[in-house]
């Protein structure tokens, strides 16, 4: 709230999308940090207080998807269509949602054992908030098109990698591991982080028709 | 339909709209009033009897969300933003949903001991509809607009206790319950009640953005 | 992209949006074809090769949609309401979406026996996408509003059905199969083909409400 109102001050109204768009990437940047951190790290503790670091900063995100929400309703004039900025703001709220979903299960269910399927997910979902913070930071100018295109062109195929590497943990899961109640467990963690991936797929969809309707 | 028409008739046509929210709030605090009832009786006929009490509520809100829709679509003048309409009747709609989602399986898999989780989340809910009637109540007038903050705060604290309560009962359940197929059983239903405290929440963050654009 | 501005030559603007959606109609039916010959084929490998023509079709559902929302960035002249245009296309890309997870996993999961229940809901989902064809091509002329009704009311009924017989599986799946693997199995394969016929319904439900507006 303070914050919003010390933006409003300071910068012509629709910059404000600008930065807290940016801001957001940042924090999603952090988030996949961390991620990464969590899902390599071999001490159960360290686990859970990387988790909690993910669960803090996914309030940050939420706050602010809020505060863009709450510009959206107090700007009439804005960078781009309302339906635009609410989608966008959505699919990356929904980004950080999914990472931590899935780095609370980690924490949760004690997966001590290093997992290859985690990290590689951890480590797509990495690459693909990078691509998406790129993108972001293009759309205060729009100057160079070819930057978030190719963002987007990159994002798209860090999904269909995931959903590959999805594939074949999932059956995996079911061939080898005998414990049902781990299975479930598993397939929960591999199904966030998948999910996250396609959220960062629908939020370069939204920059893709941005660029189409203002280049 | 018959009552819809009958609606234009007395009534000039923005109002409609109050009038068809008002109603599905109604309704679906009665949903929560039933949803009590369905997760602390005793009896197992007694429970399937209530668990299609509220299939036949949510039926009813069916046909009050699609009237919406409807009237959105008839209706030039509407009292506020088209998407803001549209995203409010689908959350209210998706609230009535999980919550008939819950109980259908509560019967269906003759959960029949009292469950203290399924309790506490079915409170929670009722709790945050009863918040959701008064904020959508104000929104004919909005002449007190700290009713509908004040309710959406607390629909959003009342969210966060859900996340706790859901949280703590899966990992009880995945330590302490053997049966794979119960654990599968208790997650489906304590995933649907959560959610529907999810999409109060999402309900109460449309309200807070319409009265942010209209007061 | 080549199609899309050959498209674009040769046709009015807003032209492009009839014919877009036609493409994703007729790619509907033609998934509802092959799901319904993947489910009762007795031999494994016809099954596997299926399953991978549907996801062979549901990328070109990918493309269709991906042009839609390209062509709704760059034109101002639209048949309708950009927001009903974009929650079509969303809905018709989820009826793919679905159908080939089911697929997918029908042959990952290697579910050989021929099972009632599957074949009952992918003969729903066949004949949802038919009624969803038909509606489709009326919106071009919206000459013979009835029939595009009618097409609703039926995927309306078709997807209670659905309901219907997913809770029915669900259930007995949890009363006599006794491998917990194969519940999680097969409960996500009648999931994702119950899913696949509500978003049938999402999409009946965008073209009453086009209809109400411009008839």
């Amino acid at each position: 709230m303070n914050l919003s109102s010390f933006i409003k001050v300071f910068m012509p109204k629709d910059r404000i999308f600008y930065q807290l768009f940016e801001q957001v990437a940042d924090n999603l940047v952090r988030i996949g940090e961390v991620l990464r951190e969590t899902v390599i790290t071999p001490t159960p503790e360290k686990r859970v207080e990387l988790a909690r670091k993910i669960e803090d900063l996914e309030h940050v995100n939420d706050d602010y998807t809020h505060r863009i929400f709450l510009e959206l309703g107090q700007n009439f004039i804005t960078p781009f269509d309302r339906e635009d900025i609410h989608y966008l703001a959505s699919a990356l709220d929904d980004v950080a949602d999914y990472i931590h979903g899935a780095s609370k299960r980690i924490a949760m269910y004690r997966i001590n054992q290093p997992n290859e399927s985690i990290m590689k997910l951890s480590d797509l979902i990495y690459q693909a908030v990078v691509e998406l913070k790129k993108a972001i930071y293009e759309l205060r100018n729009l100057k160079n098109l070819r930057i978030i295109t190719d963002a987007c062109v990159r994002i798209n195929s860090l999904e269909n990698h995931a959903d590959d590497i999805y594939d074949a943990a999932v059956a995996k899961l079911f061939d080898y591991e005998k414990d049902p109640l781990v299975v479930m467990k598993m397939r929960e963690i591999y199904q966030s982080l998948e999910t996250a991936t396609d959220k960062c797929e629908d939020a370069a969809n939204v920059m893709e028709s941005i660029i189409v309707k203002y280049a």
